[in-house]
């Protein structure tokens, strides 16, 4: 994601920490502003549900800017194990090394959710309790779906716009076609996926940021939790095989 | 928009699908915010105009900022049948090859709202109809406007802001004078016009986004379609020509 | 404001128009914003004052960072009587050429407020009316500050911050520690001083821009006129004669 | 930030101060946006805290983009204490230099708070004794958090969030894995760190910042200042040394 040649190869310890802290910022970053802001709002009222969701569409984006700016010349900036297997079927990632990344993906992510909820041990009374109640920002269809939406939408959004996330980064990526944007572009995309379907599903596309939330947000999103495993994968590969035989076989 | 030379020509399939997608992208990302975030603020009551106004006016960008970003170095980018045909006008794009971008690009809108009746049909009951009785994002004067404005209207925001998004993508991707932030400037001008004139029209300057629509958005929004059909392409020749001639000739 | 080598020097007929052009989208797309959203959310009922607020100031940075993306390499892309005047206190602009570039964005901003009224009046009932009663979109104090914020105010918020809007500009295409991040960084500084001060004086930071809206917001704009032409131009001279004895002498 | 490389190194005084005028700005635009729009809100009625919300966290990230941009190569553009500690401690700026830089800072800073102050003298009735009552913007927990939460929630979010935002510092500004991006992914995270935050402390991560309003917001604000003195330091430190272990050694 940068052009400038790296000049010592960063090695497995590192790589595989600037995945545990990018998606560590993702989950901290993207779920607790939803959560904190969502707070706020309403205590002013009426507010609520406008306002966290610009936030929480933001603040995702946000995160992998920064992230993918931070660390894309260490690990490749990935923070999601769709991301990472997208890669791997595009051929731009080594599939043996999958796995690593993903371990430390999903331990970042379950990190940050646990973190938020120590936050919440210290938050005004009843607050935890109603975040976790309320599905602590997980991902899911009827009655977790923001929106009401039902399962076959649900899959349908997972995996069209993995699908977009994986060619958007294979695309600004690109050894000749590629752009300095990159880190901007990939977190800017981030930001469009939650603004489409928040309302959905609350927005998945991120195996590891769907556990991480699952794990806090009671019976129903764990229960709901392999959908927002299974589909962002398959938009990955579908993406990954698909750019692979429509883009790189050019001239 | 990427300056760094391209080593092998991307043939003709390639282009045509990078057409397709980021229309479909361009469609899906920008109609689809606008359809469930509007849901989204219905269930919560009065946010939904001021909510769905920025989301909108945001997600339409970003999908032109990411697929410009991801896309530029395989067919330019366009996206946009009055994008091609104003390159055309400027000698930036070859005249014979207009008619295929144009019609990959109306193909790719029209996969996408197909796509977005798709998952309203596993919306909460009622969705999909009141989504389309209101005219699904439909471009429109009067009833249709936003903000209750008339045809002439929107006739003068359609030729003025189609302009201004053609000679905006001329400067930026200038030969001599262009920039590494392309894809970015171009996105954000396309927030921009949705600003100005989500509340005259609900925002065209793009045929192929007005015909996507308007297939899935009742009578009124199918005759009014021709509107979002000629005037953004009168703004194109307008500011194609203009630019050519009074910033080609310097020195 | 770009760093590769221009090959050849525009003429001055390209600068001035592009100084139009680009002074006629900071006021079409500013005001334009501000007065379509304001209509936008008053049918909505109580959205009016946030949302407006937040379009606004998007909309005039963008503004400017589209027209500079897009002009930079041909005008240097000003929009801005005080900004041009601050270029030329810092030596980075021929004092010569000051009016000739003052004259068309005067001209650029005045066309642009005039197609404002021109749709208007192709707007719902009372629609034009009512924008002109309130001011369109015009800087002022009293009775016209939104957040009613009295003269020294205004005239503080307008030295300060059309000095730090100089500042950055100076800095950001400084010719040895500039950025390609230039038009970028320069509009959403104009963003920032609107989230700032729209609350204090409606933000002015440009004559251009307070006589565009002056001349068609009433007698007590008019009259407040003069304020958003003199002290935009003292905060200016304050930053072009500080960032020369400040920041040129190092070493 | 720059890759440039800068031909004549700026002198002290010219590095004082630009950090005395980014740290200006940053209090200035990001306190002035959170007291100025608090005003707007509060006019309007119910809008008050999302609007104020997203519009102060996008302003103190914007700061950081444009003074980052403007000063980042007369004197690393750190606008902040624990910034500047963070970087000393990863080894990238003199030790011997911190208190110079942090003098200014704050110096910066409270200047800022001070014109705001002189602003609120000429708003209207009452507005100034409101803002002050109000803490003035300060950080804070229990009373002075606007979510509700207490001290151990408070001292988190600052050791964390400064962490990540030196650790993102130190990414984008590496010497051989940094980007062009560098000056936007760094205010960016500011805007990201506000969402997250806001609602639990009112956001430091700078105790420039929280030294500035809290010496215009009374009593408890004061009280409780030492917090975000010690635990943005302590989080940059973690951040700077960590860093440095971790990702410095690799190859």
């Amino acid at each position: 994601m940068t052009e400038r040649p790296v000049q010592t190869a960063p090695s497995l310890a590192s790589r595989l920490t600037a995945e545990a802290i990018g998606t560590f910022l993702l989950v901290f970053g993207g779920v607790g502003t939803a959560l904190f802001a969502s707070h706020l709002a309403d205590e002013a009222g009426a507010f609520a549900p406008g306002v966290v969701y610009l936030a929480a569409a933001t603040a995702f984006g946000l995160t992998v800017v920064v992230g993918a700016s931070a660390f894309a010349g260490v690990s490749g900036a990935h923070f999601n194990p769709a991301v990472t297997i997208g890669l791997a079927a595009a051929g731009r990632f080594a599939w043996a090394d999958t796995w690593k990344y993903i371990v430390v993906q999903v331990v970042g992510g379950v990190i940050a959710s646990t973190f938020l909820v120590l936050i919440g041990l210290f938050g005004p009374a009843g607050w935890l309790e109603a975040a976790q109640n309320g599905g602590f920002a997980s991902n899911g269809w009827d009655s977790l779906s923001p929106g009401g939406f039902g399962l076959p939408a649900a899959i349908i959004v997972e995996v069209v716009l993995t699908a977009v996330f994986v060619i958007v980064i294979l695309g600004v990526t690109h050894p000749e076609r590629g752009t300095t944007l990159a880190p901007l572009a990939i977190g800017l995309t981030l930001t469009l996926i939650h603004l489409i379907s928040i309302a959905v599903d609350n927005t998945s596309v991120n195996p590891a940021r769907s556990i991480a939330t699952a794990l806090y947000g009671g019976g129903t999103a764990l229960a709901q939790l392999w959908v927002f495993i299974v589909f962002p994968i398959v938009g990955a590969l579908l993406a990954g095989f698909s750019y692979r035989a429509l883009f790189e076989t050019t001239g």
